[in-house]
């Protein structure tokens, strides 16, 4: 399992994912599911991953045309005229990438699916965030929906829709990213740090260099001690319920 | 999909369970999940059920003996010597069911499966709780683990996890768990109202009739409002992270 996140907020997006990859629980290894691509000041485009690590990475080397010469890769992610002909390529990459691993070979326990989201800018257009299915088809946060989740999104999901403010800054974003990725990795082995954040401001049109948080970061255990705390006290300030017959004790 | 808790409290047990049953989004109804079986003075028996809804009513029927005419009805379940051979008996009657399902007519899209929480109390021994899965195999909640959760889990686990207490009263359960209900219910709509709860202190060996809480319900209500706006206070009360180069706007 995985755990991703992209945000859309008035000033910016914000990404955040983990890194634990497994076969199984007894083989757990940290494989990054954040990659960029970058033209500065023409385009910047960020994509999460979870599913079948197979599918992922071949759809990154894909996209990076790293199946050619280093000499003759210009990676059509780069050249594409609109975010949205991005998430079309990004899904058909996925799409191909998954029917050519199902028609091969003998059938696998395991589906060979991957979920991926896609957010950046091009130059002279507004910045946008896709999900794309294992089908290749997609949806685009708006701002009814103004975040998207991969991967285990059940349990990180509550204190998303109940604190996220599109008006947030990247510092109270990341804050709150922590918290649901907290969450999710004290309830679920398969999603575990170290985590991988990257933040893009609007119009900037250049990237910033991916961060990775690790399970000592003093912020994050901040976050995480405090967060304990914060629920019970915020649990203790809500009035008591008072059913007919429900005992005080 | 279903939400049902059950949890072991210092002083007793208590059990909330939703009652929105549906085949598809399109076609939703309103039954109850929770049963219980008194013999006053003597043992108190709750089971709350998660999965196909023709499975656990069948299993319920055949627990009460509504298989059989009023007068000759003696049901095992008021005569199991303790709550493991309780437990036993509901594994046991859930897997029959399952398997009689099975192997008739055709094949469903859906499976027949179903998981039920068992708890309770016979004279002479201390409460218990079970998890009874659909192979009628069980796990008994204990110290490390002192409640048990079935149907949709997830979106309700962490603050279950991060505010429980086993010394709790009655009164901080409800609130606990109606916060766990709430924060289901707005993210799954297979999950809703109106929930029913029971409580049973130890040693009384005698039933409370179980409460129903609609959607309109005051203090439901009360906990669900204070509750968004008790958790944005906690997360503005945590210390900002401090990454480096992450914009402070």
């Amino acid at each position: 399992m995985t755990y991703g996140v992209g945000m859309k907020l008035d000033h910016g997006l914000i990404f955040m994912s983990d890194t634990r990859t497994n076969a199984g629980v007894d083989n757990i290894s940290t494989f990054t599911k954040m990659h960029q691509w970058t033209v500065p000041g023409e385009r910047v485009v960020t994509v999460l991953s979870a599913g079948n690590l197979a599918t992922t990475q071949a759809v990154m080397s894909v996209l990076d045309e790293r199946t050619k010469a280093p000499i003759d890769r210009e990676p059509s992610i780069l050249e594409t005229p609109t975010m949205f002909r991005t998430a079309e390529l990004v899904g058909e990459t996925v799409a191909s990438t998954i029917a050519r691993h199902r028609g091969e070979g003998q059938e696998a326990e395991s589906t060979f699916d991957a979920t991926l989201i896609v957010g950046g800018q091009i130059v002279g257009m507004p910045p946008r965030l896709f999900l794309v299915y294992p089908e290749g088809n997609f949806i685009e946060a708006s701002a009814d929906t103004p975040f998207l989740q991969i991967g285990e999104t059940k349990y990180g999901k509550p204190i998303l829709v109940r604190a996220f403010d599109p008006e947030m800054t990247f510092v109270e974003a990341v804050k709150l990213l922590l918290v649901s990725f907290d969450s999710t990795i004290k309830a679920n082995l398969s999603v575990g740090a170290p985590l991988d954040v990257v933040w893009y401001a609007n119009d900037s049109l250049d990237a910033t260099a991916p961060r990775r948080i690790d399970a000592s970061n003093p912020d994050w255990m901040a976050v995480s001690d405090g967060w304990g705390d914060a629920l019970r006290a915020a649990f203790g300030s809500l009035p008591d319920p008072d059913l007919d017959g429900l005992p005080s004790r």
